[in-house]
C-alpha cells in the first residue's frame, strides 16, 4: 500500500493510499480519514460509498464530514466507485463504467475482468484497512450518496453483523425498476433478474430488513427524484416496521450542497450506533 | 446578472452567478452564500478572496464555510481570482495570469487590459452585490487564504472603515520581499517599487495597521511557508500593538484541509465583528 498524500484535518490525518487489488486487477484509491484519537488504538470507522461519476475525492473534499468524525473520535473510508484505466471497459454514458460500478460484481463481458466492486468494498478493501490501520472491526457503520447510498443500503442489509449502523443520502432505492439500476444490472449481472435481487434495497428491505437504525435523507427538489424511488422504499420500511427514520428534506437538490447540510446528523447517528455496540 | 445555479444550503441558498465587468472588460463569475435570514431583510457579509490557481469555486466547494454562516446568518461571496478567457492574456506559470491577479490593478503589458482584480472587488463587485441582494453593506468582513489572505489584508487596510474585521489562512504577507510577489508584482506593476507598497500588508501594517480585529491562521507544516513571509507581519503587528491573534497552527499545511479546519474560527471571529458594529 503507498501513501499518496496525508494532510492534517481537525487534529487527525486526512490521507489518500493505492493499493494493487486482486479483486478488480487494478491499483485502487482512496481516502482514509483518521481522528487524533487513532494514535491511541482502534477506533470506530464510518464507510462512505459515492456515487456516479466520482472518485475517491469528492466526499472527501466536498461533505464536510472530518468535522463532524473528528468530534466524535471516528475514521471515514473514502472508496473509489470502479475500477479504472486505459486497460479497464468503460462506456461512454456517465452512468455505466468507469465511475458507475454500482457496487455489484460483474459477470458479463466486457465488465466481469475488472468490475468486481461488491468483492472490493466489502472484502478486499476492508481486510487491507484493518490490517494497516487502527480501525475497530467491531465498531462500523456505512453510508453514501446516490448510488453510494444504494451500495450502503444494499451492502449494510447483506452484511447484517458486520454494520450498527447504515444511513444514506438521496439514495437509489429500486434499481430494479428504474433506469438508474436496470440499465447497469443487465450490462453488469445479465439479463437474469433474479440476480439482481441481492442489489436492491428495496427488495432487501421487504425479505429481511437491518437489524439496526436506519438514517435517510433525501431533498423535495432533488432533480434525480424521479430515478431514485425512494417511494418504494419507503413502502418496504414501513409494511416491515424496519425502525428506521426517513426524511424528506424541503427545496433541498442531489448536490453535495444538500450532503453537506445533513452530514452533522449522519455522523452523529452512526457515532451514537457504533458507540452503542461496545457499550 | 445571469444566474448559473443555485441550491439549497444550510437553510439558505448557495448561488453562482455572472455579470459584465466594465473594470475586468470580461464576464466574471463569483459564488454567494444567502443565510435564511436574508430572505427578511439584509445580513452582514463575509468576502472570502481565493488563493492561486483558485476560481470562485474551490473555497465555496471546500472550505465547508457555509454551515459555519448559516449558524451565525451571514452571507459569504466567493469572487474569481482573475479575468478568464481566450482573449485574456496568460502565462504558463501557475502564478501569474488567469487564476493569478493578486488583487491589482495591472499598469503593465500584456496585463493591463484585463487584470484590473483591485477595482473589481473594491468597487464594482460590491455595488452590483449591495444593488441585488440583501446584503448589509455596513456590516461587511473579509477573509482569504494565501494569495486571497494577501488580497484580504490589503484591502481591509485600505478600506478601514469598510470592513469591521479581516482575517486571513496562511497569507502571503510580504510579496515584496518573496518570490510569490516580486515576479508578480514586477510583471502587473512595473519595475517602481513604490507603487507595489500599497499592495504589501507588512508594509500597510508597519505605516497604518488596522482599526479592527486580526485573526491569522498558518500551519507550521506549510509547504510554502518560506514564501508567506509571516514572520515579517508578525514583526510588523507586535511593534505597531495592532490588535491582532496570530497562531501558528502545529502539523497543518497549505492546503484546504487546513483552511476547513479553522474556519468555524474565522466565520465566529468575523460574525462577532459584525454584529458588533451595530449592536
Amino acid at each position: 500500500m503507498d501513501t499518496v498524500s496525508e494532510n492534517r484535518c481537525f487534529g487527525g490525518t486526512q490521507g489518500v493510499y493505492t493499493h494493487a487489488s486482486k479483486a478488480t486487477g487494478t491499483e485502487m484509491t482512496f481516502g482514509l480519514f483518521q481522528p487524533v484519537e487513532a494514535k491511541d488504538g482502534p477506533v470506530p470507522v464510518l464507510w462512505y460509498l459515492s456515487g456516479l461519476t466520482c472518485t475517491h475525492e469528492n466526499a472527501m473534499m466536498k461533505a464536510g464530514a472530518q468535522a463532524w468524525a473528528a468530534d466524535h473520535g471516528i475514521a471515514l473510508v473514502f472508496p473509489d466507485t470502479s475500477p479504472r484505466g486505459t486497460g479497464v471497459a468503460d462506456d461512454d454514458a456517465f452512468d455505466l463504467g468507469q465511475g458507475a460500478g454500482f457496487y455489484v460484481n460483474a459477470t458479463q463481458d466486457p465488465w466481469a475482468e475488472h468490475f468486481q466492486m461488491w468483492d472490493y468494498i466489502t472484502d478486499e478493501l476492508p481486510r487491507a484497512l484493518f490490517k494497516r490501520f487502527a480501525l475497530d472491526e467491531a465498531r462500523q457503520g456505512i453510508t453514501g450518496h446516490s448510488m453510494g447510498g444504494h451500495g450502503a443500503l444494499t451492502i449494510a442489509m447483506s452484511f447484517p453483523d458486520r454494520f450498527a449502523s447504515v444511513s444514506a443520502f438521496a439514495p437509489i432505492c429500486n434499481p430494479m425498476e428504474s433506469d438508474w439500476g436496470q440499465k447497469q444490472f443487465a450490462a453488469y449481472l445479465g439479463e437474469n433478474t433474479a440476480l439482481w435481487e441481492p442489489h436492491d434495497a428495496t427488495f432487501l428491505m421487504r425479505e429481511q430488513g437491518f437489524p439496526g437504525p436506519v438514517l435517510i435523507d433525501t431533498g423535495t427538489a432533488d432533480q434525480f427524484g424521479d430515478l431514485l424511488k425512494t417511494e418504494a422504499l419507503a413502502a418496504a420500511i414501513a409494511t416491515r416496521r424496519q425502525p428506521a427514520t426517513l426524511r424528506m428534506q424541503p427545496g433541498y437538490d442531489h448536490s453535495y450542497f444538500f450532503v453537506s447540510s445533513f452530514m452533522e446528523d449522519h455522523v452523529a447517528f452512526h457515532a451514537d450506533a457504533m458507540y452503542g455496540v461496545a457499550a
